[in-house]
């Protein structure tokens, strides 16, 4: 079951890091791919950063719609993140094939506010609008986001965070690199050792 | 045994959404503080993101030194990595007190380029200027960093990337809010589903 998550409580879909996959639409046209380097920049309102090369479809679709959407995939993604990490979803139009969505089988829905098209089997979603500030990082590739919608997976977020099982496929993944992943493992309390 | 990793693979120490202890150092001040909003934003010249709130000593320091440092805190430094991210390091100067590094006993060597106080027990170390566009991002509380020296332990950094054993306590953790944080648990291969 999806559930709203607070907005001034987005930042903390994606506090511990994982991949994330990020979602554009414009026109006809939409797309899907992984990301690695995306964080939170505020709590509120609430912003996020994401890095996207410039000589992908998904920048093309974002600063021709001016919105984006990221999505935090589960282990039991952990192909479909490599394989839409590792397609070009400007080559699939050229080569005059269905995208992403319908060529990997992607369950999708409509986000809330934005329309953007969310994998549907994602534990959270948060959709975005491109800060107008988007100038100044322009040459770093870094694209800054308001967060105006935010969902999550009822199942593993709950009273205000994540609440991972040791088994469950529904675990974020952390990229290391070249198609290799780490799954989060045990949950950690921790206290603060200044006592006085 | 801490092996230097090439710059231009630097962004492989950050690539899995760590929570990282920052390090600053201005004259005779030096502090520590975590962070959980950090990122690679591009692989060459190896450049780095990190949030830090302009309230806080860290960023005093850096802006007056115009360096940090990023290093990977594990498993077995949680409850620290919750301490130095609670303790105000202005407070410590207030009170005529000792530093983090002193009051909470923690081991730390100079970095190999910039002298910077890095943790000795954490899993990487990058050293970072701060890259002149700053003014662009101060807004945001965004300081983008070169990272001029990269350093990891090559227990469970080699051949290009991590290598985390499921009950190592040199782990890397990630931060879900309130002094909870996540290890990283299984290793995952995975597969570019488009065969064709």
């Amino acid at each position: 079951m999806r559930i709203e998550v607070p907005l001034a409580q987005a930042s903390r879909l994606l506090n511990h890091g994982p991949t994330v996959l990020v979602s554009s639409q414009h026109g006809n046209q939409r797309n899907l791919m992984a990301a690695a380097w995306a964080m939170p920049l505020d709590f509120k309102p609430p912003k996020v950063a994401v890095v996207i090369d410039r000589q992908t479809l998904t920048r093309r679709l974002i600063e021709a719609s001016g919105v984006f959407a990221l999505s935090v995939p589960t282990l039991a993604m952990a192909d479909l993140c490599t394989t839409v990490g590792s397609v070009s979803g400007q080559s699939l139009i050229d080569q005059g094939r269905e995208d992403k969505f319908g060529r990997f089988g992607i369950d999708q829905f409509s986000g809330p506010v934005l329309g953007l098209p969310l994998p549907a089997q994602a534990i959270a979603w948060l959709e975005c609008r491109v800060l107008p500030d988007f100038g100044v990082f322009d040459a770093y590739d870094l694209l800054p986001g308001e967060v105006v919608s935010a969902w999550a997976d009822a199942e593993v977020y709950r009273d205000g965070r994540w609440h991972f099982e040791a088994a469950d496929p529904r675990r974020s993944i952390h990229h290391v690199g070249g198609g290799v992943y780490f799954t989060l493992g045990e949950m950690l309390h921790t206290r603060n050792l200044d006592a006085s």
